[in-house]
């Protein structure tokens, strides 16, 4: 076991504005192209952050607070997101996924003390029993797997345009 | 084919900033940990990509530019980071990776014509003819695939810390 809460909300913290540097002012093409059908584009997955902050992470850790084991989680569509289009540019949701995430490490902050609620448990509705420490190693992976999820995305684009170099490029294996 | 000159400058301007947004400041566990042996940390993998700037890409692409096909690039170790350590800090290096690239851009912005010089060709050692326009997206992929890198080898330090969450995170997969 390697988890540290302070180094956990070391990435968590850092998450947005590095996404922020990436992506803002990047040409539409980057932004608008996917992996093919019923994959999602970079935009797609600023969303799917965006809706983790607001239904996902925090409210399922304050249930846990609350509930323990006694109530298992209210379920979370994944893929909300991608039924309800947010409107807005990169940048606007750029800017809303780090405003979300700044008041969620607030609150993380003064809602749990490592010491004391780490162990705490509660009911997930396919995984049964899970710990308030899974729950934030997960929510940092998840960060992490998105962001590789737009750099492959990204990459995609230009698997033709590399030529032999592809052989290189892990990124481009299926 | 989706290579386009200025899109493809987009990211390599935006990489060095990014991963000084992400990676400066995190703890040395986050820096130091790799996927086992004979693997990169983090850390190696900004070395890499500072002695990619210095000997692969950018005087690879001068050589084309001033030998066309009539000789073979110079071989380049990928691997020579690993034997010749740099030293110091995660921030002096991403600094260091940044004023390479920044100073590249200004020569790659000099050197190349897109309406003139992205089909010329050069002799790669392994690959025989490549093109300037594979050379060039070839780069930005190698900068998208050592992205993918540094947060994969972050997700395997919490593969056990996740619990049962191990199933939604793609980036766990092996």
């Amino acid at each position: 076991m390697n988890f540290n809460m302070n180094e956990a909300i070391e990435v968590l913290e850092r998450t947005p504005q590095t996404l922020s540097t990436f992506l803002t002012g990047l040409s539409e093409a980057w932004l608008q192209s996917n992996e093919g059908d019923g994959t999602w584009n970079v935009t797609e997955v600023i969303d799917h952050l965006i809706e983790g902050e607001k239904t996902n992470w925090m409210p399922r850790l304050a249930f846990i607070l609350e509930e323990g084991e006694s109530k298992v989680f209210p379920p979370f569509d994944r893929f909300s997101h991608l039924s309800q289009k947010e409107d807005g540019t990169i940048k606007q949701k750029l800017l809303e996924f780090k405003a979300l995430r700044i008041e969620n490490m607030t609150r993380l902050k003064q809602l749990v003390d490592p010491e004391v609620h780490l162990g705490l448990t509660g009911r997930h509705p396919a995984f049964g029993q899970v710990r308030v420490r899974e729950l934030l190693s997960a929510w940092v992976v998840h960060d992490l797997t998105h962001i590789r999820q737009i750099v492959r995305v990204m990459a995609e684009r230009y698997r033709t345009d590399v030529g032999p170099w592809i052989e290189y490029l892990g990124i481009l294996k299926k």
